[in-house]
């Protein structure tokens, strides 16, 4: 038998800013050693300064473990920071902090994109099941997030943009976030949404390959939790072992350069230039906010 | 010019299962050294016992040449057991032959897994034109024969489900089986199609790309034929070294690797809980039967 | 403030051929260091011994600089031989010149096909943006130069045929042609587009990715001039670098092995068998034209 639980609805404490995420898992009963199966899901208003999201909790110490046994522990933690959910509806998840790529030193940047560089390795190669329920907006990291997920629902809502537009922001798309893509909508699909930084509506999500399903914004969770049976229904260590299959080798392509991809985000992002764009950037957010 | 002949249709005698495999193979007159062109199309209905298939041929001993020599001996081998074709409708291939991998001991396991590799390895880099006219069901093995080929014609008919179903008795199609899939479907549509076990009915079948055309059932064959008719009408030598240059890297992949891949097979088969499983699955097809 | 210059239209003076391409060239007022958006559009005519192209101009010595500034230079040599634009409407570009594979010595031909790989990489990987307005057809060599481009406008005629035949010539696309094809339109219908040779009409060019969009013939001028606005807003050190990490492992594959692919080319164009079929093929086209 299986239940559904909230196990994890998160503020963003930290830097005053009101985003909430909201994830279901859901247990299988006597099952001791994982989680099994695991819908993300974050309703969460963007604000300014608030490229804040999901990944903070990255920067906390990881306790001594193996990725593929991550998944629990990840939705372990994020049950430290339970709150209702659906108290921020908008966004699925505005990725990467950008206040933490901006007016620090390299030893905070290299420890910040460690900690992405882990959630990714951890989502992407998850045991679980992860089922991406998106209702609001999903740019860049939060893109990024929900591609690593087995299945992506996403809500017919034209404010529900969805893609990795970080050319837009001057900055770039590394490596491992280009071979998520290409693995999802292909080579040359990727080579367009990432050059242009595109943000798909729905419509067009859907036929990119980016999204599985586009349904109307109140059967998102109830398609996800159908989705989700299905995938439960298959052997479990079958399916796990298929996964495992199609995407160990682009796990394996950063894992043997973890360290040089680390010094190239530190060095590009230490660049005064980008430095400028990304100041002028938030200020913008500010003033909006404002 | 060109004419058709029936070169085989044979009967699977061992284990006493009714299962035909039909073959046309087109001549071209004068031609000495190969037969250029080949369709697969198997007639067989599956029964208890009875994931008997085509493959079963592999195992007995091959004659020691290259594999891009091999398809000629492969027609050759399956005129000896010839048959009226079309006695067994149902089917167009039920795969790898459960029995094989069921109660044996590891050199038995061994000895068939390299066969499996042998026939992929022919077939998929068979300088032959190979079309495949499914006519019936194709799951699993009878689904990675028809990937081998050079284009894929399927029934319409509710009952022709194509796909590598693996997953959904607790085993794993091994990472040549995925390349070939890749390579048809691509990765996103690969991942969800093994993991899940998918098997796709006509008009999913043709829109994700596992077969190029979708015909009445009484017109798999005459399509085939006409499709075969354009292969052929390209200079055959450029034809060849491109199909090389397009599949040959899929096949390194497993050349370099093939006793790994033997062993971790004949690991994977011997456990006791693939090994309860199975039993259980062909219990349930003698069931059935009975 | 942008504005858009013919800076090139040439006319094929050798060979006595009737081939003019035109280049439109956008530039940024104040842009010193280089014309980083480029328009590829050329109108000229097939004829007898008419495949002749664009690419001939790289057999004169290339400056010595790295390809990624090569682009600048690239747009410099083509203002050499300006012309009026549009005089040889039918063809986008007739691709390699035959002429120059047929009945000369082998060091002509390595030199040849080193000038063919010198153009692909510095048109595969410009920090220009490249756009293709292809209004005529677009076979084999012609082809390959659209596929560099970052994206193609093809006019809705079915004279605007585009596809790799090289098969049907009896010759190979080698592997970075069959590269690019298969970053563009997926491994699949990459695999038998190449061994068909396929040319595709306008309709079936936009299904299988093989141009962006199809549009009017005399609005492709016009949509290439929008589409390239829409790539000319991104921060442009974004879009190099992005552009740069989604094709530098393709143009890496024939760095590696660069002498061994023209050895590769000059041993088989030299194969009597295949010359014959060139010199027949050339024949044919002359009887055209007289």
């Amino acid at each position: 038998m299986v239940h559904t639980q909230h196990v994890c609805t998160r503020k963003m404490e930290s830097r005053s800013t009101p985003c909430t995420a909201t994830c279901f898992c859901h247990l299988i009963e006597g099952c001791r050693v994982t989680i099994p199966y695991f819908i993300l899901s974050t309703h969460c208003s963007q604000t300014a300064g608030g490229h804040q999201s999901w990944l903070e909790h990255q920067r906390r110490p990881l306790p001594p473990q193996a990725p593929s046994c991550g998944s629990s522990s990840l939705a372990q933690r994020c049950t430290d920071h339970t709150r209702a959910p659906g108290d921020c509806p908008g966004v699925f998840s505005a990725g990467l902090d950008l206040t933490e790529m901006c007016g620090r030193n390299p030893a905070h940047y290299a420890e910040y994109w460690k900690a992405v560089q882990e959630l990714w390795l951890r989502l992407y190669l998850s045991n679980l099941v992860l089922i991406a329920a998106i209702s609001g907006a999903c740019p860049a990291g939060g893109c990024l997030i929900s591609l690593t997920c087995d299945y992506r629902v996403l809500a017919d809502n034209p404010k529900c943009l969805i893609g990795l537009n970080e050319t837009l922001l001057g900055i770039i798309a590394p490596f491992w976030f280009r071979d998520t893509l290409v693995n999802t909508i292909g080579h040359r699909a990727a080579e367009r949404a990432l050059q242009l930084g595109l943000l798909f509506p729905p419509a067009e999500a859907l036929q990119v390959g980016m999204v599985d399903q586009v349904v109307p914004e109140d059967q998102v969770q109830s398609t996800a939790l159908s989705v989700m049976a299905q995938w439960m229904a298959i052997p479990d260590h079958a399916r796990q072992l298929t996964k495992n299959m199609m995407r160990k080798p682009t796990v394996d392509r950063l894992l043997k350069q973890r360290d040089a991809d680390i010094q190239n985000f530190v060095s590009f992002i230490s660049r005064d230039s980008i430095q400028k764009s990304l100041q002028m950037y938030l200020e913008k957010l500010k003033q909006k906010k404002g």
